[in-house]
């Protein structure tokens, strides 16, 4: 009996009737791929939908019987490669246990399946005054499952924690079959280890997450409150920016656009919107900052005033209408980039006091390679996105050259390769730098404990 | 050369003049005990008080050669008997490693040496306007070594925080006495799994924490808003609790009181401290709420008002003067107790709406054994801390049979046996019920990655 035999007896007639199970070739070479435009070599052997845990159990147990590689994959938006389908491997979807199950206004927590879509959890919520804060840039699209696997935040984390911190519970199928729960339905518990924590940011290589048990907070009373400021370049932005942190305000979104990604917002948009908004064209740098709660208006006017005196050219919008103008141009960030070729998107952190020194090392590395690095910033937690647009179906090796420099710079500033994107096989290659030899190997011989065979996701975050 | 000998050599005439290892029987009897009464069986060997990590290294690399236990320990403040030197073991004390390495305001970060009081810590920060928020009833006598090693949390959790979310990084003296450094000086960082983490409350299993980088928050603006209720009987007060977190305010500091704990309180500060503050005496269960932040004069008006639909007499306190008097009710919890004898503090949690049945069966577990279980909870959490006051040096068996029973409903009721005290000696023996048997085994493999001799803290958590 081969393994699809296996597999097909396994998953039962209902699923296979149900297509849970496919061999199309059409559809097995679209999960070769991910957001960050890498392509796996080779060819998967098979693509499981599934809809249900016991699917879940049945691949993962087929995998072991054949000792296939398994890959994990949720709507596939991902930006490190994580959850592109090698060859030969089985790629176990989850996108289709889609199903809010429950949710508790009481307890403010909900119980969902991890190919829930982001804004569609948001969606659900708002009823009842809750939401779910790791609420990634692309919440549209992407599924909470995969903020789990990468432990991705977005723009809110500064103020409301990262995803690790909003997963109280998880439900695991582990390589060999067996389904486990972690965690409870309480904010505090601490009999043994955190399994929960360390399933988060796994990438798929310690178990398969097929629920979670996610902490909810109340939306912010009253309005939200905007500002948005040009700076004459990005480095007194940067310090502008983490001034207004220093200041012990709280802004529940700042976001920095750097000289050449404002530039080509400004050409994507018409260059009237900057004018429109600064009563000047052009500038350097935009620095857009957001506050909500009670105490939004009177954060905001603070924090305009210090990043007047800081450099910057402010417009504090004065109403919702206002606001969302100047959140247009923090949004048309993609599209703008998207408009001159095929993006990657880099992903380092450093301590938000060495933002400046982390920006003057991106146009440094521009000028050496002569590749333009259009930057954004959440800069309430010194996570930079730098981007490198280029044409053709994969990024050339100088474009990696380049990252690699961007990588060891963070590092050295005290930060990381990854804030929130993952590791995958695309940033492999640096882990053990930043890890060093002694944490790699524990990491290493943790995965074996949780995959002794090798085959969750095998290639993807260890080399 | 004996193992004594070994340590000595290895430690350096330094350390030895400057008395960092003993083996005087006193200081040695001292180490067996901790804050739950619990003694360990025999003597420990030695005592090694550490100022400097190449103490910890020179005390795991003896330990290792031959083969010996290691207890890692702080203030002795711990509640389950994790800290406690057994027979035999090297008790590694790193309360004398206890200084603030650095404060970053700009990062909003402080680097610190595991022996910090975490008091301490925050009277050193008060002056950057900045908080270390999980800060445990103990906090004038506890470790933030401790707090890590137990991810403790105390009051303020509900909204701050639990520990593991305020620990950026750490650094860890290995079981083979090599150092590691897990984690980032940025709030975001996934590079493989998140050992930092693992780390967090594994209660001197897995290594031995020498350093940790902590996450600082904003002192919230504005003088803090305490109301106080009684109410006819504990279960109501519950009730009124779960409503206050389910209308979505956000209390700081919220703490329900049932009737046997607020008995004696009264009997302890006098019956008219109630009547004064209540206009009435008695009452079956005292409420405190705290709420602060720019909206918390509005917040409170807006519990008060709850909280009085819910069957509670609420009292707003005016001003600061008037809120202590509350808080003084609240404070009194412990001496009260402590003064009708020895205490054992357990540690439940359940999600906030399951408390009204975690009260009720407290209620009746305590009728069942004729034993009175004082509770105090972090009513924002649910996480409950029954108390058994008992006479003679160790909890009799009685206790731990209702203990048990106790632990028993609150994983029923979705909750834990430990919110915060962590398992140690004291709660091993429910932990695999908890944990159930594939976690659990996951667990004790994780362990062997770490500790393949089995040297660091054997005997705690795992049986």
């Amino acid at each position: 009996m081969d393994v699809l035999d296996w597999l097909t007896a396994a998953l039962g007639d209902e699923a296979i009737a149900a297509g849970v199970l496919t061999t199309d070739p059409v559809l097995l070479d679209a999960v070769r791929t991910d957001r960050s435009g890498w392509i796996a070599d080779g060819a998967p052997l098979a693509l499981v939908n599934a809809t249900r845990v016991e699917h879940v159990q049945a691949t993962l147990r087929a995998a072991n019987e054949f000792r296939l590689p398994v890959v994990p994959r949720g709507a596939g938006t991902g930006l490190a490669g994580g959850a592109n389908g090698t060859d030969g491997a089985i790629v176990l979807s989850v996108a289709g246990m889609d199903r809010i199950v429950e949710i508790s206004a009481e307890d403010q927590l909900a119980v969902i399946e991890p190919g829930v879509v982001n804004s569609d959890l948001n969606d659900a919520l708002e009823p009842y005054g809750l939401f779910f804060a790791p609420d990634p840039a692309s919440r549209a699209i992407s599924t909470i499952g995969g903020n789990i696997a990468t432990n991705a935040g977005g723009l809110l984390c500064a103020k409301y924690g990262v995803t690790r911190e909003a997963v109280l519970a998880l439900d695991v199928v582990l390589a060999d079959g067996r389904l486990i729960r972690t965690g409870h339905r309480t904010v505090k518990g601490v009999t043994g280890f955190d399994l929960t924590a360390l399933f988060v940011g796994s990438e798929g290589t310690l178990g398969v997450i097929v629920g979670a048990t996610v902490r909810l907070l109340p939306i912010p009373a009253g309005e939200p409150r905007t500002l948005g400021a040009i700076f004459p370049d990005v480095r007194t932005a940067a310090a502008a920016a983490a001034r207004v942190s220093a200041a012990r305000l709280r802004p529940a979104v700042m976001e920095l656009i750097d000289g050449p990604a404002l530039e080509r917002i400004s050409a994507y948009l018409g260059e009237q919107t900057i004018a429109d908004a600064f009563g000047t064209t052009g500038g350097g740098s935009f620095l857009l900052v957001q506050f909500d709660g009670p105490s939004a208006g009177a954060d905001a006017t603070a924090a305009g005033a210090l990043i007047a005196e800081n450099g910057g050219t402010v417009s504090v919008a004065a109403d919702t209408a206002e606001g969302e103008r100047l959140l247009a141009i923090r949004r048309a960030f993609h599209p703008a980039l998207a408009a001159g070729g095929e993006v990657l998107i880099e992903d380092v952190a450093v301590p938000r006091s060495r933002m400046p020194e982390m920006f003057a090392a991106i146009e440094s590395i521009s000028q050496r390679y002569g590749i333009p690095i259009p930057t954004v910033a959440h800069a309430g937690d010194g996570n930079l996105h730098p981007n490198f647009v280029y044409e053709g179906e994969e990024a050339p090796a100088a474009v990696w050259e380049a990252a690699g420099d961007l990588f060891r710079t963070a590092v050295e500033l005290g930060g990381t390769l990854t804030g929130e994107h993952g590791v995958g096989v695309l940033k492999r290659r640096w882990l053990a730098d930043e890890l060093g030899p002694d944490s790699y190997e524990l990491q290493v011989k943790l995965k074996s404990v949780f995959d002794p065979l090798g085959i969750l996701n095998p290639g993807k975050v260890f080399g």
